[in-house]
This record gives structure tokens, sequence and C-alpha cells, in this order.
């Protein structure tokens, strides 16, 4: 999420009400997660588990619940709560905002596109040329979408990403701040979710085929021409590189990658991170070859112990 | 089901059409199936198997095609068709009614709570403070909503209950008379069904975060604080106790229990009760630690073969 | 997908811009794709593994990218692209069409059916009798709905075959220009998806019911009197017969048939054809008398080899 304009140090301090290590007027312009962070960004941390792996990122400011040593040329924002004000920062950029008509007059559609009856379309949305989007879909405010796209009846983008914190008492939602990317050429089936960004957006590249159902968690890049069949649910922060085919009713673990030209066998549970140019399936997840020979010789067993 | 009044057994019977054993004045609150049933209410049974069942049952009233004795303190309707009278009583007590209006003038929604376009809501519905209720929602009639509440785009609450009995020209629908109850600081994902009670209700305790595409069935209940991962799917009559996790992809069967604090891992089948506390894997469903040491038993089995 | 009128091979070619081997006036009624083709119908091929299967189909007209012999009684149109030459069929004959309002005024709607708010019904549609169609229900053009059908909220009929050709450019799409027939007594749950057929028709046969979340992909024939649980997921080209039940989650590849009266239990995942009459369970698919006895005497086989 990068801010309208560069803000400084003290400003978000201020803001989220913290203490700051470093230069007042340290320039910060934006916040993002992790593994999707970019130099000006703020991270949060707030598990020492974390400490290091934040304060080595690309972040130029982190949002800790430590005061530790500040790295060389980066900032710090000392917080009790990184989780809630993160959530505040999030809460004071991209903050929810009603829509009082099913077309948001701040939405720019192109002239060319055709949006079919009972759609709703948020604030700040973008969609290119040559577009038809079904009717009952659901775009949330701050989506992209490009040219030559489609999307069946139904289908939701940009609906909160599935993150919490366990607390005492009870779950604590981080707030989501991203959105949603599709590039062109993309197809999207009836029924399909695919959640926004917390901080960064959740992208789907141009000439990805998504059939009906599919599920897209926040956060996660789904690469060029890549085929993703019914009923699929794809996780948060999950990469899946081009060429990537997918067959129905396939779930993956968060955070993984699948690598290019990856075939991914119906069911299959993706439970790690995948190299390209091969075939998988099962759960947990393996080389479908292997796990057919392996099948196989099971049955073999049985049959020599019954002699 | 509660009737508005109490009714006499008389009442009932003729207004079901059937005959009746015990007192005329006999009192009736309600109707119920056998695992919701309480002292009051009417409890159908069609079938020898679950005779007993029934009249030991808490309920007051059983609705039997048998002429059986009649147990102390309760009273019976004797028909010849138990499943197509209770039907009756549903449709007597809680008839569907068309809606004119997206927004029914019989629900009650609390000013603080935010309506998105292209939402429906039906008759009698209660919506309290604080909820938003994103684009695309059905909310079907009598579904009760606490505060705080969040339903993202496209969710349906209320719909019928899968529930039907084979017959020699084909299956015959149980009607459903029951609601949803949502409570408070509960978060629904995008696209999710929670069907009503047949005539209980299926109920969602407060704290419960939900995410996309979730199907949970007819009268189930989910217990508080539970977190419920994208694409899984919890048949009807389930009883999720507090603070349970299940991850994507999981099924259950009907009539289960899940005990507190269990973890269920993504794509298991809950083919039977388990007891909280415990992570489990698989389908069938085993603890995930066995499950998985299993696994590679087998393996080291196939390995030591090949020798 | 029938023609308006009978068109002779000479239109055909010049509308598609094709050359032709045969009678310029030979009779040509419609396309179809090959496993549902009739006599008078044009089908299309091209790659070489499936010349012949298309030349001793029952189509009189063969749409295919090699001048090879013609069959006696047929006629042949000599294309580069057979698949985009296909799709031209399509457009011409049906295509897209924007609708202005959400209850198109071509479509014919039985007095006797309620149709709630919110809903979208597309061009030439026809509902029957007795018929409820719940809120936020999309019924793309051209789709056939019998009597005494009910359709739960936010379901999809009719939206587009996932089938597409790899180029080297990416994934070319072929055209959807078939419909959905849904026969009498037919319920379908809330959020389920029912893609139309390419050429074809998507039926589901009278008197079948089907939960919550379920996709049915394009050309699939769903028989009589069969119950489809929540999340279910059967792929394109798939037949049904009467009588199955098909548990949750359970998910098919395509172009297979499951035999009258087949229970396939939850999760399976049905890889191949099976014949009727029997419960089926796992993945890949098996007899589940048979599955689970080898589940046991893998255990079995584990506990022998620890000793």
């Amino acid at each position: 999420m990068k801010f309208p304009r560069i803000y400084s140090l003290k400003e978000i301090a201020e803001l989220i009400g913290t203490t700051f290590v470093g230069s007042a007027n340290f320039p910060i312009s934006g916040c993002n997660e992790i593994h999707v962070v970019e130099p000006g960004d703020i991270v949060f941390v707030d598990h020492p588990k974390y400490y290091d792996k934040a304060l080595d990122s690309k972040a130029s400011v982190v949002l800790i619940n430590k005061t530790v040593k500040c790295p060389q040329g980066k900032a710090l924002l000392i917080s009790k709560d990184p989780f809630a004000d993160f959530n505040k920062l999030t809460k004071h950029f991209n903050p929810f905002t009603i829509s009082s008509t099913s077309i948001s007059k701040s939405s720019s559609i192109d002239n060319s596109s055709i949006i079919q009856p009972n759609v709703f379309i948020g604030n700040n949305v973008v969609i290119g040329k040559n577009c038809v989007i079904h009717p009952n879909v659901t775009i949330y405010d701050n989506c992209h979408i490009g040219n030559n796209v489609t999307i069946h009846a139904g289908s939701i983008l940009g609906a909160d990403a599935f993150y919490y914190k366990k607390r005492k008492e009870g779950y604590d939602k981080l707030l989501s701040g991203g959105s949603v990317i599709i590039e062109d050429n993309v197809d999207i089936g009836a029924l399909c979710t695919i959640d926004r960004g917390v901080s960064g957006n959740t992208t789907i590249k141009k000439g990805t085929k998504i059939d009906n159902q599919v599920q897209i968690g926040h956060d996660t890049i789904i690469g060029e021409r890549c085929l993703i069949a019914s009923q699929t649910g794809i996780a948060g922060c999950v990469i899946v590189e081009d060429e990537v085919t997918m067959w129905g009713q396939v779930g993956t673990n968060s955070g993984i990658t699948i690598g290019k030209g990856a075939v991914i066998l119906g069911q299959t549970g993706v439970t790690k991170s995948v190299k390209g140019g091969k075939t998988y399936f099962g759960t947990p997840i393996d080389e479908s070859r292997k796990k057919l020979k392996e099948m196989a010789q099971i049955k073999q067993l049985i049959k020599k112990e019954k002699k």
C-alpha cells in the first residue's frame, strides 16, 4: 500500500501513537507485509521469532514491539501492539467506504466494456477495454481490471483477506488495504472469489483462465497463461508461476511457490513448494509418477501377504 | 420451531388430519427434530428402527405411523405419513413468503449497520449494531444477525436444508421451518452458504471467523471463536465445539461432533466424531501424528520390499 | 446447436471462409461436438489423432484441417483452423447479447412461478409452472427450466464452458453456443454453477436434487432422481445415469459415465467410468468395500512389521 505522498517518520508515529527511533524527517512512502515489502515501506513484526527477518528485510521502517538496535539507514516505530498499529495505517490510508450506488461514480469503465445488470462496482475501480462483466458480480473498491477480461456471474473480486491474530479475547482481524489486479485476456468463471491483498495486491497475470468456484487468497500471484480448474482453492501469499495447470478441487498451503509449467492433478493438496515442469498428485503432494507407482506397490504387498 | 401460541393436541390433529392418543387439551408449544427436541414439542418418526428413540426423547408428542403404547405424560399423533404431516406443520406455521422488495419492510436493521447495494434481506430478518453486509448477499426470512458481524459479498444465509425422503416416485422434500442465528463478532467470507435448520436453528456462535466458499448445513452449531478456512463443507446436524480450527477443503459427515480446540488439517474428511485438543488429518480421519507416521511406514515397507 | 433453418454447404463455407468438398447444396441443420453430434450436423476436428473418429461419427459434415477422402453421403469443410472456424459458427448463430434489464422481455415465465428480487434472467429463457427462483440467481440466455423447479439464491445457470485450445500465444477459447435444460421437479441449492453446453445442452433430468455449491460442467447430463451433495464438482461431458447418489466434495474427470444407482462416497475422485449399483470411495476411485479392506490390510502390515 503506497501512501498518497511521502510522510515523515514523525508524522506516522503521531498518526498511530508510537515512539520512534531515527530522524524525525525520515521519509516513508507506504507499508507492506514482509514478503512484498519495498524500500520506503513500513513492515510490522510482533514476534521475536521474526524480528531478524523484519529488520533484515527491504523495509526502511520496522514497526516493532521491542526497542532493538536500529539497522543502519533504517528507522523504527516502537509500539506495544504493532498488529493494531498497522491496522491504524490501513484504516487511515484506505478506509472502508460505503457505496450508495451499485456502480460507483468514481469508477472508470471503458465504453467498449459490457456491464450486465445487477453488478456491483465499488469506488475507484478501473475496467479496461472489451471486458464483459456478467450479472451479480461484485467488484470491491480499488480493483484494477485490464483489457479483454471476462468475469462470469456471481464472482467476487476484492473481499477481505482471511487473516487473524489470536488474542485472549478472540480473533483480531488484520485489515486489508491492498487490492486485486486482473491483467489482460484473463477469463474468470462463475462464483469465484479473489481476495484483495493485505497491503500488497493479489494479481492474476495475463492470459490466465480460471474455471468456476475457484478461491484465490490474499496477496497471491498467479502467473501468465495458467489454467485453473473448478473448485480449486489457492491460499494466501502463494506464487503460481507461468503456465501452471491445476485441475479440479486442488488445494494449497499458504506461502508456497508452484514452479513454471507444473501440472497439479485433481484433488491434490499442494502441501509444499514444488518445482516446475513436472506433474504432481496426492495429499501430501508427490510427483504423480511416484505416487501412482507407490499405490501399485502397496496393492502388490497386500496381495503377496494374503498368499 | 416454536408455535405462536400453545396449541391443543386436538387442534394440531385437526390441522394435519391425524387421529391422536392422549387428552384433547394436551398442550403443544412447537415441533422439532429428534436431536434438538424439547419438552412441549412434537417430534416425528416413520421408521420402526427409530420408534424407541422418538418415544424416549424429550418430545411431549410423537407423530408416528403406528399405534404404539403412549409413554406416560406424553401424547401421540397417529399418521399414515408422519413426514408429510410434519411438512404440513411447517407449511402452516412458517410458510414461504414472497418478497416484493430487496429489503423487506418487516426486517429490523440497526441504524449503525451498513447494507451495501444489491443485498436481499427477507422478512423478519434482524440485524444488530455495527454490521457490514457486502453486495449481493442474500439473507432469507427470519435470520437473526448479532452485533459487529461482517458478511462478505455473495454469501447466502438461510437457504433450505438438503433433506429428502426417498419415495417410490422420487425424492420428497422435508420443508425447512428453522432459521440461521449469527452471534456477535462473527465474520463470514464471500460466497458462503449457511442453510437454515429444518425445525431448529443453524447457529454460528460469537467470535467465529469463516473464510470464503464455506458450506454449513442445516441445524449445525458452530461454537465460539472457531476458525474455518476456505471451501470447507460442514454437513447438517453437526456440532463443532468452541475454538475448533478447520483448514481448507475439509469435509464432514452429518450428525458428528468435533471436540473443543480440535485442529482439522486441510482436505481432511471428518468421517466420525473426534475428541477435542488434538490435530487430525486424512480421509478417513485419524490423528495427524499417527496418519503421517503410517504414511512414512508404508513408504519404508515398499522400500524394504524392493531390496 | 441447431441452425434456425437448413443451410447449404456453400452458404456455410462462405460464412466461415473455407473451401468445401461435396455438393454445394448439401443440407446442414446444425453443429455439435463429437460426443453429441447428429446427422445433419457439422463436427470439427483439428488433430490427426481424431480424424477417423470425426469422419466415422454421425456428423454429416466434417470441418477439418486436411484434405482427406470424403466419406460417402457426407461433406467436408476444409479449414486451416477448424477451432477458430467453429467459433465463427457459434458467433454467427448464437452471439452474446447484452441485456439491458434484469429480466429480459424476451423471456417466458409462467405466472405461477415466483421470481424473488435481484434475479437476472437473460434473453429467451423459459421458466415453467410453480417454480421458485430465489434472490441473486443468474440465468443466462436460452436456458430452459421445467415445472416445480426450485433454484436457491446465488446459483448461476448457463455460464460458459471451460474449454480452451493451447496456442503459442496463449489459450484460445471455444465459444459456448449450447444451453442448460432443467427438467421438472429439480431442486438446485444455493451458489451452484451449471455451465451451458458448447454446442449441445447441459441437462439435469427430472426429480434430481442438488445441494449447495455444486459445479456441473458443460454438456454433462445428470439422470433422473439423482442426489448430489454439497461442493461436488462434476466435470464437462459426463454422463450420470439415473438414481446416482454423490456425497459431498466428490470430483469427477471429464467424459466419464457413472452407472445407474451408483453411490459415490464423500471426497471421492471419480477418475474413470464406474458401473451402476455399487458404492465407491477414494481417489483413484475403487469399490468402497475393497478400498476400506485395503486400508485395513495396510494397517495390519505395518503392525506386523513393527513386531
